[in-house]
């Protein structure tokens, strides 16, 4: 197994996470409105006179609008974990965003050329209206009030975002994992207002093995009595046990039995032999899980994993947008897209980039699928950096002309 | 996805599950003793006066010593659950044997030439002696001060109850999983006792993903506030949304994503179309991992189930045995081998079987590998008996000449 290669060493250099509130109610799939929205976001680069360079970058369940940079405000802890969180360090106290590899300038969204916009998504739980938020109603987090929110509603959000900001195409929206899904919704939602799209190690639909690892990580939460029925904020407790278990199960998912062999092995953890022991790690392989658990159960709320994680399973293009069929879903798309995908990913398994790739060809929409034969799994997304630079940079470059 | 061909329909009948109480203390791996254990047995079939036709079968995590047959004692729910439930079932009010498609008159186990037994291991939750045994010291229920068995102390339980039944050798010790590490284990500590084994879906050593696994379903109940940390009997609580959670876990893990797929695919549960919550089963999947969660919290205990996961991991006949050398771990057993593995098992995957033969290979000791090709994952080992049995049959046969 090669260590990933060498990153490009520019920088945006110190970065704030800035705040906006949308004037409109936001109307969502579920019949509801939240009547107050705020958005968080960070931007990197200079928006061109004519408004044409915006590359919009959508996060994945973990992340938030800290995309890039040092972060002048976020805590020291970076939003990078696991084994991407090895990669590279923040300077002291500052915390890298969580995809500095990719953004900044002469990396693949070039910030000498793009002006990059990073929001955290709707229902999040850094900055952006999520459970954890006030509720003008009530004065009170929403709590189990929150809505259950789609990608759709993401988008959604993203779309009124950029209304305020007064940017009406998108040269680009990028993402990988849940991001991409926003970046495929956007396609899909808003033909006539983008260019192309970037999806990377991400679906149009999660198998029902998918389903079963999200449903597992949303019961360990709601079944911890801490969880209170979602309605935990300003009771001492919340349902970090849970939270807990759900995360070692998405570590292990994001992550390939390879590369657990290649990191791990069977390695004890404090002592030349077993210790006869099972509430505490005998192995390097639990440890990290405990260490993962802990360190994400500080930075993250329960109420926004539960409903990310929901809106992960309700993904479906086909049944949502072509009645059953993909091709009819993504038959009103105009972006040129790219699809990026990795052989040791079986969470977000390559067959289903192929099967968007099919569907595109089949309508004669531009599309590009890359497929890299890289061995730790659904995170190479955040790992593989290197060797996505180059196919992002070239495929932004031509839709450029 | 093909069907699991029909069974041989022999059956030994209606049958009673036993108990012996050992007349000596059992030492452990860990350097205590357990001054008093009994263990719950049944057997199949006629033990011949030389007493040369005995078989051990071991079961796996879940299972007990109701292998084959109707019950006369346990409970009408079946020791069989997820897809195995459904391949046959019971007659009413009776419980059928967990591995009832290969023990019995005609079968793999064929009872018309076999003395088949099948005890609860060590550590266990359904009549041999185990954490919600009562401690003889204390006339309560030991939890938390029941030790930490190894699968070696499991062989060693049932080689002191072989003893109490006068039986000294062993035609053939089997089983699957957590089964086929005992059997493993039974050719290496008593060599001179074991014809043959039978090793099924198993392995020498769970590889790292595994291990993560077995610490999240453990973390999931040991999380589990009403753990209490183990000492949870008599008080009217008991941690069962975290053995729910371990259990859903262990169920992904024990089926391939192809079969998930092939079973219930992204159908949704009870509605035409979503009905936007997180906290109810939208997809069948969902509501089919609540079932076997629900189910299985009724029929088996949280410490016990943390000690066999701990054991489970515990297993690695290269470290115990041979310094870390598989090839000198095994180079004492004089047993014929037969090993089973299936293709789609990603839990117990093929490549470990492979060792163990390529192990036995290098020490000219009598091998077989049978790698049976097969989509249900590592539940095969219970669905896929139709194809076991001619292999198992044959191999038996050929050690009785």
């Amino acid at each position: 197994m090669v260590a990933p290669s060498a990153l490009p060493a520019g920088t945006v250099g110190t970065v704030e996470t800035r705040f906006l509130d949308l004037p409109q109610p936001l109307p969502l799939d579920c019949g509801r409105e939240l009547r107050s929205v705020r958005v968080a976001y960070e931007t990197y680069g200079t928006l061109f006179p004519r408004r044409d360079n915006v590359i919009l970058v959508c996060h994945a369940l973990s992340g938030d609008a800290h995309a890039a940079g040092y972060s002048a405000t976020a805590p020291a802890e970076s939003t990078r974990d696991g084994f991407a969180a090895e990669t590279r360090d923040g300077a002291a106290g500052k915390a890298l965003g969580w995809w500095d590899g990719m953004i900044g300038p002469g990396k693949a969204f070039d910030t000498d050329r793009w002006f990059v916009i990073s929001t955290n998504l709707l229902g999040g739980c850094r900055g952006t209206t999520g459970p954890s938020s006030t509720d003008p109603e009530t004065g009170r987090p929403y709590g189990s009030g929150f809505p259950v929110v789609t990608v759709a509603d993401m988008v959604r959000c993203e779309r009124a975002f950029l209304d305020e900001l007064g940017i009406e195409r998108l040269a680009a929206v990028a993402g990988g994992s849940l991001g991409g899904m926003q970046a495929l919704q956007w396609a899909v939602t808003y033909p006539d207002q983008v260019d192309s799209i970037v999806v990377i190690a991400s679906t149009h639909a999660l198998h029902p093995q998918g389903l079963a690892w999200n449903a597992i990580a949303r019961e360990a939460i709601i079944r911890d009595p801490a969880w209170q029925g979602g309605d935990y904020y300003g009771t001492g407790r919340a349902p970090e046990a849970g939270m807990g278990v759900a995360r070692m199960v998405g570590h292990v998912t994001y992550l390939s039995a390879p590369a657990l062999e290649e990191r791990f092995g069977r390695r004890l953890q404090f002592a030349d032999d077993i210790r006869y022991t099972f509430d505490e790690p005998e192995f390097e392989i639990e440890s990290y899980l405990d260490h993962q658990a802990d360190s994400f159960v500080r930075r993250f709320d329960a109420n926004t994993y539960v409903r990310l994680s929901r809106a992960l399973t309700y993904f479906d293009l086909a049944r949502q947008h072509g009645d059953g069929s993909l091709e009819r879903a993504l038959a009103g798309i105009s972006a040129r897209t790219l699809l990026i995908a990795f052989s040791s990913d079986w969470l977000y398994p390559p067959a289903a980039s192929a099967e968007i790739e099919t569907a595109l060809r089949g309508l004669g929409k531009p599309v590009e699928f890359h497929l890299i034969d890289a061995p730790y799994g659904h995170d190479c997304f955040l790992l593989e950096e290197a060797r996505q630079i180059p196919v992002v940079r070239r495929f932004l470059n031509e839709g450029r002309a």
